[in-house]
């Protein structure tokens, strides 16, 4: 009796996982054959700008994106926003799976970072969509947009803002639930779509939001598509982020810059005063020198000390990819992301090259981006930094330094912080339903994710927890070399297509 | 009889002088009736782009000199230039006087320092001049050019690439002479005229022009019209100029920019490294600490001590003038000058303000310049630097570096060095033209001006006694605040004026 019952057990096993490798079959038919129809629609959206700070390229977004979950079935579609506000809308939609009792809701942002179109290689342009047989920097050429019936070249790549972060997060999601529509696969869970407008912007109104549409958002887990997949090429599940703030420091030179001659010597340059201030706040091997800047982190786990240990190492191609010898803290990547960093995001003062003039500056300006790890909080980090300038000797203003000011402090340094920050967030390894999309991932793909605490990059998921008492976890889908954030933002096909179908296997999971 | 004698003489000299000074009115008066038409010349002169990498635009330059000088009565004039190369003329004039013994050459230049135009207060252009009331940033407002018999504003000033360094300069010589020729006041002294096409560009041709045309060069004082007068106000004398030589590090991060949170700790930051390595390079206290940096300078002789003595202390002016409270050497303006120095022209990586991104930019460039005193050797100078950032544990190189390099230095600095360089000039303050050329602005002027053993700035005047064993001495014209070499450089009317004045009276100077 025994025996017949583990059988049938068995047997019923069998089943359900033949099914389940069958309709990852079917599902990755389906991207196939409709290839050239997604890629030609991917190109629609990256040509819509998206810079968080231009409002009508994001209400364009939105609404084209609107219409489009609602031509690939997705019925209930709205703008979740804030009344009587002007804040990016987040595209929401839902998908009621009748029997379904759990429900998972898909997180993308469909702003991107701001763009220097002068930076952006010859024949690309961040919002006309250009596709390179591979990496431009390696030598690619240009490819053609095919046409239906035609199969493109998985490791070309298409040049665009928002080809990787994250408008390809926002098409593998809506993509993900199209095949299983065309294919009628039933779901095993509710669905929800949350696609964000101002994560770039440092999602200053998210927890409003969340708020405001709190029992639109219920869900048993948050799934977020955004950043790149492990340098290793391997998928990646991440229970947490970085968080991140940004200051931005000026210090002031004479009211009018000086013939560095006439003047050299006696009058203080204000770039010599930035860089003499920036190089006291980190030493040679890599550690921040502000008083206090570890003090408040939480140190890791057992279960996270294991799960890194069992991180491939990348760290040789890495360095051979990106041309370096030498890292800044020792020991491998993954241990360095444990820590909070300091970063200049950039420095400027007058001008170099052609532009150069001989000068004593007025003014000299860095942006410095902080990263958070669990324990820390960003206004505390920030006011450490601002400590850290004082002791410097440093007169701190968040203005312009007024006439009686200059009379008063021999060295002037404006802070401007930033105030949409936001701390970080980590999911604990344990939860039940990270096994389950593990495995999900694993039939789409072949192969187990490789689980990481926590990512250098920064989303603000803190507020997932404040706000809904919702753990998200993150499922990224861009090649590692996307250039996200820079010049020349890139996808690479493969990774495209095969996070479409990672998203429609998350959305028929097993228990 | 002795008495007679006395008499005599005393009447004699009484009538000299009263001639003089009655020239001088004539001279002055001369000047005020022909503001308008002076003017009018100048704004045209002033359109002209004089960008020395503007080939076109120098030319342009260099032939409406030509014209202008002939219209003034300056009938040998002559463009000096090298055979079969594109170098930018020097534009020569020569006017014989009938029983004149000595000969004074008076220099100039027309180009102009390089321009960013965004940079330029709304209203003004580099090349299209403006007259406002006074100082743009003290609130003056625009004034009308004006017509024959109107009377300017003499406190108005023209804002222009060049309205001050140094088309004021050729402007104001050329006048000069125009002035003695409409009164039909003869010189006392043979004149020429030697205005220079590339002097912001590091003269690097000057010393071969002077060795080709060395026959029609010699001169028994060269008297360069360049650089502000003192910040009291009163006219200068000076003996010399510091050397100037410019140095451009760039330092190299990853061949891609990378995302600064997936990245951040791990991948070192080239902003941070150029950061470090410029801070070694000075102290709190404002001294170069590379070494050997002051092993070569020659010491101050007792006479130049003294006149530094007699210099007006301006310091406390200029501070509330720059709104600044401390300075980076200890002591007065003038005895810092006295030192070679080392100042950041430009820096910059990434992008800040709204064109910053959360990168780790690929690169960090910074433009330096050094200024040498007597005894300073440029190539030295430069070696000492060299040599300082290979003591950082940079590797040097003078190209981007290769794959190869990149793997085999953890530290890499690319460091470009600016050939047309030159060393520090100084003339004796015991020449015997100086005391002359002394009473003459006197004069010109009704006050003794300021003797300075060197300004600040540079000018390549070594070449002059290298290349034709002449001594050069400077007499400036432009007021001190004339945001020479930056953005909204500008010229005071009064400055002008005066200098036209004062250059007819060294033209008609006293034995």
């Amino acid at each position: 009796m025994k025996n017949k019952i583990t059988q049938l057990i068995l047997g019923l096993l069998w089943t359900v996982s033949m099914t389940a490798q069958n309709n990852q079959a079917l599902i990755k038919k389906s991207i196939e054959d409709q290839q050239w129809n997604i890629i030609d629609e991917f190109r629609t959206f990256l040509a819509i700008p998206n810079v968080a700070a231009n409002q009508q390229g994001i209400q364009d977004n939105a609404q084209w994106m609107m219409n489009y979950m609602k031509s690939k079935g997705i019925e209930e579609v709205s703008l979740l926003s804030l009344p009587n506000t002007s804040v990016p809308p987040v595209v929401f939609g839902e998908v009621k799976v009748p029997g379904a009792t759990e429900t998972i809701i898909f997180y993308a942002h469909y702003d991107g970072q701001p763009v220097d179109t002068t930076k952006w290689f010859p024949g690309t342009h961040p919002f006309k969509p250009t596709l390179y047989s591979g990496s431009y920097e390696k030598g690619a050429t240009t490819l053609p947009w095919l046409t239906k019936g035609n199969n493109y070249d998985w490791n070309a790549r298409i040049y665009a803002r928002g080809a990787s972060d994250d408008k390809a997060g926002v098409m593998a999601i809506i993509n993900a639930y199209a095949q299983l529509k065309v294919l009628n696969i039933k779901p095993t869970v509710n669905i929800k779509f949350f696609f964000e407008g101002e994560e770039e912007a440092g999602s200053p109104n998210l927890d409003q939001i969340l708020a405001a549409h709190k029992n639109n958002l219920s869900a048993n887990m948050w799934v977020i598509c955004d950043g790149p997949v492990h340098q290793s090429g391997k998928k990646l599940l991440v229970m947490g982020v970085r968080g991140d703030t940004h200051i931005e420091l000026t210090v002031f030179g004479p009211k009018r810059p000086l013939h560095s001659g006439h003047y050299g010597n006696w009058v203080l340059n204000p770039a010599m005063e930035l860089v003499r201030l920036l190089a006291s706040m980190k030493n040679e091997k890599g550690e921040v020198t502000i008083k206090g800047f570890y003090d408040d982190v939480t140190p890791l786990t057992n279960t996270e000390k294991e799960a890194l240990s069992k991180v491939p190492s990348v760290e040789a191609q890495l360095k051979n990819e990106l041309g370096i010898n030498a890292t800044e803290r020792e020991g491998g990547l993954n241990d360095a992301l444990q820590w909070p960093s300091l970063n200049i995001n950039g420095i400027q003062s007058a001008g170099v090259g052609k532009l150069s003039a001989n000068v004593i500056p007025t003014k000299a300006i860095a942006s410095v981006d902080i990263r958070l790890v669990k324990g820390n909080d960003w206004q505390k980090q920030q006011q450490k930094v601002i400590d850290h300038i004082k002791a410097q000797g440093f007169y701190v203003t968040d203005k312009e330094p007024t006439d009686e000011e200059r009379k008063l402090y021999s060295k002037i340094c404006m802070v401007n912080l930033d105030k949409n920050s936001y701390n970080a967030q980590k999911t604990s390894l344990d939860n039940p339903y990270v096994k389950r999309i593990a495995k999900a991932i694993e039939l789409s793909n072949g192969e187990a994710p490789i689980q990481l605490p926590t990512v250098g990059g920064s989303l603000p998921l803190f507020v997932f927890e404040k706000v809904l008492q919702s753990s998200p976890i993150t499922v990224p889908l861009a090649n590692h070399d996307n250039n996200q954030h820079a010049e020349n933002e890139n996808i690479k096909l493969k990774n495209f297509f095969e996070g479409i179908q990672l998203f429609s296997s998350i959305m028929i999971m097993g228990k």
